[in-house]
């Protein structure tokens, strides 16, 4: 028996996405085979549960139920954004010791894997045998050594659709359309709005990821530009889009991000008897990330520049929001059986002689003329708190994409789309 | 032959649908069956195409195009939203003389309806001898006497599908999270997010529609119960909620809307040199309908009242915005099925001896253990520019809807939903 003889603990973590839980069942079906792991413990909404010693039993469940929560999008076990201080992790290695626990799994984006490190170092510092892996996921596709992520194919494959039909929309009653994607810090998301085109003229005809430098002069005259060409626009913008492009910063770098900038240009006059004191403030969370997502200031803003400076009509935005990261009906393939992948992987590398702890990532296996991948195991340092930024040589002119070079990266993630219609000889 | 032989033309209106394509393809499919029809033509952008004498030849389109255009979500003619002038009308006619166009349907919703009115009445004023059809599509659901809209089912399931998503999210990472719905006077669309609720404690926890009188200090009391009750919330918002409640109130009514108020709260400074004269002007098409949708504005300020005068936390909105009519991949089997059916049935109707003009109704045929649905003629003006209203009986304390008798009407036009996944012995 090459792991040792105890139980496992398994939390989720961050921002949850459509295929989460087919991770965690797939991690659940796998570790049953594994006589070493007598009990297998999912904590209730990450290290808060494990601070609170809230665990479901997973060996308990039937069939049935995980087939139903491998279907179900966001996070069965309930989530949690936090990074455990040291007096935490004394509190959780004293439910783990009481509970025999020697494997832990962190299924999460980059701060996740912060915390499973967080966690690895302070069973190596009390010479406490703990088998520690992060399981990847997350729609922003941003982390590091792994080629994706689970979670991207089926967030890229809401986008793409959105845009598919946003893009006959937006033909069938011209103007100009914004719509606000997910992605803090990486374009990925964003980026994936361009599959939405199959026929010449169609949208998005912009598309603005955070990584270039984003001035608001070159927006209009671009959005001018389209509206001359085509009598119409719909365009693409992250909601992490920055005055200086953030391909080349690090992880503590903080951007100037145009939602905070548009924020800043709007007030809203609540009435007296509804102001309160927690009016105006900025939300972080314990990562120290600013919360953007939810908010259509910033689609809203553009919309009022595009109308105003260029007096153009029928200017729309639309804030994407939480379907990208939740929609059932838009999960891709590929990207469900990845994430089942991944959470079996990690059963089977925790169980492996010599496991000390690794973070999952996947790469492709080329020359077999169609799409395979594989997991292997990355050191959990360099995989956490650091972004993968969307390659700077796949951005074009910094308001669109090298279309070739990405579908052939992101297609095999993203699945085969519905393909729309046009008249022969169409005259519009 | 009891038709007039002679051509045809038919045009898209109004905002598109996922679906308003089949009951075009349906139209053109029946019609190349009745030789009384020898040309079809399809008017580019509806009436603004009958004006500029821009069509496409139908019957020259392969199967294989159709088959394509009949699953595009939007409108494949291109829409409008206009209402013909008198003058504008005289062109029309000139443009139908020389083509010899004896047929003319319209497929829209109740302000197409009175298109298709105005056309019929000058035609019988010069007449002219034209068989005209209404052709029913709108995701609102609020055409008078037909049981339901093509267009619907699948805009309420994109509905239902982004709430079963949601409630999930919400249930995973605790917040106060409010969607704000399409559906300017009637609340069918927003009332569809409670097929979202598969388990107890499932969200949306409140729904307001249009029909109901919307109070904000009894809004934020049902947000604190809610919280307190359960330490989250998930809220659906029509975009059309007001003050007084619309049940009742004739075509001609002006609400106040709080989409409007709050617009008055709210100011966007922008920088001296962006501000034009287009800024801040509120626009309404033709037919006087505000526009309000692709806003952020209504869910912004109530997640900032929430915030702000409950104190409470993660509080965040998004507006559903465009792909509640546009989304390909969730189009209900039964609204595509009865989009082609009504596109069918008004060549069946037009080509039907003594026809003179109409709408396309559906009602649904009761007593067969199944749902089964039929169509039937409505004369234009039972149907033009008339709002239906959600049913005030099936509303609930004015912040939800009756379960039972909206899940007897909707479920058989949305379809099956995924199911959700809980644990046995669910501990949270």
């Amino acid at each position: 028996m090459p792991g040792p003889r105890g139980n496992a603990v398994i939390g989720q973590s961050g921002g949850p996405t459509a295929v989460i839980n087919r991770s965690f069942v797939g991690a659940i079906i796998e570790a049953r085979k594994h006589t070493e792991i007598e009990e297998f413990w999912g904590a209730l909404h990450g290290i808060q549960g494990m601070l609170e010693d809230q665990y479901v039993p997973l060996f308990k469940q039937p069939s049935f139920v995980l087939d139903q929560i491998a279907r179900t999008p966001a996070a069965a076990l309930g989530s949690v954004r936090k990074k455990p201080s040291q007096e935490e992790c004394r509190r959780i290695f004293e439910s783990f010791k009481k509970r025999s626990v020697r494997y832990f799994f962190y299924i999460g984006g980059n701060d996740s894997a912060e915390t499973a490190h967080v966690i690895n170092d302070f069973a190596q510092d009390e010479s406490y045998d703990l088998r520690v892996v992060h399981i990847p996921k997350t729609i922003d596709n941003d982390l590091l050594v792994t080629d994706h992520c689970p979670g991207y194919g089926s967030a890229a494959r809401y986008v793409a659709c959105a845009f598919l039909g946003d893009k006959e929309d937006n033909r069938a009653l011209k103007g100009v359309k914004i719509n606000i994607c997910m992605g803090r810090n990486a374009g990925f998301l964003t980026a994936a709005s361009t599959l939405a085109r199959q026929y010449p003229k169609d949208g998005p005809h912009l598309v603005y990821l955070p990584e270039a430098p984003f001035d608001l002069d070159r927006f209009l005259g671009d959005v001018d530009g389209v509206i001359r060409e085509y009598g119409r626009a719909l365009i693409a913008v992250s909601e992490g889009i920055n005055v200086e492009g953030n391909a080349n910063v690090g992880p503590d770098a903080k951007p100037t991000y145009w939602s905070q900038t548009f924020s800043g240009w709007v007030s809203v006059d609540l009435p007296e008897k509804y102001r309160g004191e927690e009016s105006g403030k900025v939300e972080t969370d314990s990562h120290g990330n600013v919360q953007l997502s939810g908010s259509g200031t910033l689609g809203d803003v553009l919309a009022a520049l595009v109308t105003s400076s260029l007096g153009a009509k029928r200017v729309r935005a639309d804030t994407l929001g939480y379907p990208q990261r939740s929609f059932p009906l838009s999960v891709s393939e590929t990207d469900a059986r990845e994430a089942q992948m991944v959470g079996v992987d990690a059963i089977l590398a925790a169980t492996q002689a010599n496991f000390d702890s690794g973070s999952l990532a996947i790469r492709r296996i080329e020359g077999l003329g169609e799409y395979r991948s594989e997991t292997f195991i990355t050191p959990l340092t360099s995989v956490q708190r650091q972004t993968k930024r969307f390659p700077t040589e796949w951005i074009q002119d910094g308001n669109n994409v090298d279309e070739r070079l990405f579908r052939t990266y992101a297609e095999p993630l993203v699945g085969e789309l519905p393909m729309t219609g046009r008249f022969v000889q169409a005259v519009y």
